[in-house]
């Protein structure tokens, strides 16, 4: 009998928007994984931290920085073995992620390594997504909207042309491409119908209309919320 | 002391998708609202059923079946209305609602009525996005992907556009625009990376690749994904 894998999302922040079955797993599984910056803390684990009652066997998944477009692979072949031991003698592992595994997630890359020897299971969170929208006091879209989410690394023109064609858009990854995704907002006339979200369910979330925001830079845990038909939900 | 108006994402279907917060609020409401067809079963009552274990006041909010672009405002009306009378009185009222209050859902209608005179807290909730996703063993969106959710009755031009401009689509809606859109994906070279999944985490579940689905129409909780990076997560 081998062990199966869960992909699980602890969602966004807030411990609270864990589900029942996201919960019980992480309470009975004998080894958890997260992943996790060089040094520090890791999200999805301190998201799991209240919850976490057992004293299971830990794998932590520590990244390098990355600039590059794909994360460094040696990190996730050492952490594929590590699981795939573990699952091979019957132990299951609940790999936490942060949101939800699925959407723009890290999971993949364990699920690439893994899911053709063992049994894998994806157990979907709360995304960022949603607890924006939630933050926001807005729907997110409704009826025959397109909705599209854009990442902010991408280069003007693709930002242009994913925003140009949806009627709702919410920009992701902002960072160090605040400052760009802001003017080029401006530039088509949709600043008025944007809202910036922060850290959306923690304790530290903020909401503010787009044009109150300054400065060229935002935090990982951002993102922008466009809504061109903006007067249709206040 | 006024009343809360909860929207509750009770999630996609199976029951153990709620959060512990919807769950904690779920029961401790004096009053619990729930959207439903004109006869039978509501969706979002019957995910929440095995957790309601007081004795709620229950409103029912029975929608005619549109066919047209906005739902019937009366009936919103009628609720908001009723809701209201409790919340005035000091009792919380949870509304309950399919997957996730703000992405497609018909919270909003009710949002929009009550936001101005009294406090309205949403809970996101496990969409049919993510459910859809983890049932379909597959990222929906990763790395710099951009993802479109795109509404089956839209016209084949305006699916041709908003699906051309993203690398990542899921199409929603389906019901008797399945035909169309399948059709429209052939077209366009994409059926080979597209999956059609119906009732996601519900018993009935199914996910199929989109050549092998044969007829004109589909399931309302249904979607198609498309990857057009397919081989990137096999």
């Amino acid at each position: 009998m081998t062990g199966t894998l869960y992909g699980l999302g602890v969602g966004p922040g807030d411990p609270d928007l864990i589900t029942l079955k996201a919960l019980r797993i992480l309470q009975s599984a004998p080894v958890i994984a997260w992943p996790a910056p060089p040094k520090g803390e890791s999200l999805a684990r301190a998201i799991a931290a209240p919850h976490i009652t057992h004293d299971p066997i830990e794998i932590p998944i520590r990244m390098p920085l990355a600039t590059s477009r794909f994360p460094d692979r040696a990190v996730y072949d050492e952490a594929a073995a590590a699981i795939g031991a573990h699952l091979a003698a019957g132990r299951d592992v609940a790999a936490l992620c942060e949101g939800d595994p699925f959407f723009y997630g890290s999971f993949m890359y364990l699920y690439e390594r893994i899911a053709d020897r063992f049994p894998v299971v994806t157990v979907p969170g709360i995304s960022s997504l949603m607890a924006a929208a939630a933050a926001s006091k807005g729907p997110l879209a409704a009826r025959n909207d397109v909705l599209s989410v854009v990442p902010g690394p991408l280069s003007v023109d693709a930002l242009r042309r994913a925003i140009d064609q949806a009627d709702c858009v919410a920009v992701i990854k902002l960072g160090r491409h605040f400052g760009k995704v802001r003017t080029l907002l401006a530039e088509m006339g949709l600043v008025g119908q944007a809202r910036y979200v922060a850290h959306a369910t923690m304790a530290n979330q903020s909401t503010i209309p787009l044009a109150d925001v300054d400065g060229d830079s935002a935090p990982y845990f951002s993102m922008i919320l466009v809504h061109k038909r903006g007067a249709a939900w206040r």
